[in-house]
């Protein structure tokens, strides 16, 4: 199980990660903490434009985001 | 983990946050309350005017919201 | 976690409690019990006319909601 | 949680109950028996037409109905 | 909880049941096993024609039912 | 419990099986492994043509379904 | 149980996968790491084009998938 998920997000603490959600909805931020249940934090939030990562609309200083939603985490 | 989901509801008690549902409503009100499920109790509550959060029309004082239905959570 | 959900439910055994459901669903009535999964047993319920809180189209007598269609409870 | 929801449904074995399930369908019958994820069994079981109670379908003698499709049992 | 619904499938092995499915389809078949998931194991199985238990449309010898589908079961 | 589902499964390793999923997709493949949550490893996978057993478009070598998208499993 | 689903898994490690999602999104990748929940981290993550595993859109480095996603896992 070398480079288990939860060990992946440890090492991206601090990160920026782009979150993809089941609603289709996306959330790129610096990832400052998470749990067993991929329940995440998210600092400096942003929405990308256009599904771009250059350009971004920023939206909030911190958000928290119940991992039942999630569909990937790219650090 | 620094900054645990919990940890930062915990430290935003009192605190007015924006919650967004799986319906695609959205919740303002001041955080009274919470369990490990994100059960979330709000006072205060508001509903946002075209998604904007100056104007808001108020709803009800005390709303339990189930955990299950949440998005995000922002502080 | 002051005011934790649970806590707040107990103190509103025997208010009347709107609960809204993930079906869009509405009910008015006073809260006769509830348990862990907030499966909840309310007494002279009510559906309301046109949203209002005001006037009520009588429904039943007693009536257990499932817990996991519960989106909020309004004491 | 005076009057806990397991309570009012261990009151209502041999009574008859109306259960609504999320696909909208409604059961009415005879609580023969349930269990904690509020599993159920109805008997005499019968289908209201029109939504009414007065009249009825019947469907069959004995069935087991899965906890998770319930929304509501009216006593 | 006289007459639990896993009592009652296990009084009901061996015997012809009909189970609805959340998908809407119906399957019929010999109970030869369950789980306490309600998990199924069902032999001879058959799928009414037109909703009607008297012809039936042989499908599969032994045919395993995940419970999670399952809305009821009909002995 | 005679015949409970996982003893079912446990028996059909090595035997050709069809599984259905709630997405409406069905994999014909041997049945080479499976847990307790009804995931399963296919091998020799095949989908079938027109609904018919006897033409399959081999698919790929070996599969594993996560057990929640399963709605039925024939050996 | 010969050949359990996580077996498969870990022998699969660091070979490279292809993920079906219930969205209907598709991921290929090396498998570098799962959990018992099959949540996944995949390393050079494209996402084939027309379906086809000859040409792939290369998209990230790494990606979580979180597992409540996942349809089928094909090495």
């Amino acid at each position: 199980m070398s480079g288990r998920p939860l060990d992946v997000l440890e090492a991206s603490l601090g990160e920026r990660v782009s979150v993809r959600l089941k609603s289709g909805d996306e959330y790129v931020g610096d990832l400052a903490g998470y749990d067993q249940h991929m329940n995440l934090v998210l600092e400096d939030v942003a929405i990308p434009i256009d599904g771009g990562v250059e350009e971004e609309a920023p939206v909030e200083d911190t958000t928290i985001i119940r991992g039942d939603n999630v569909v990937s985490i790219t650090p």
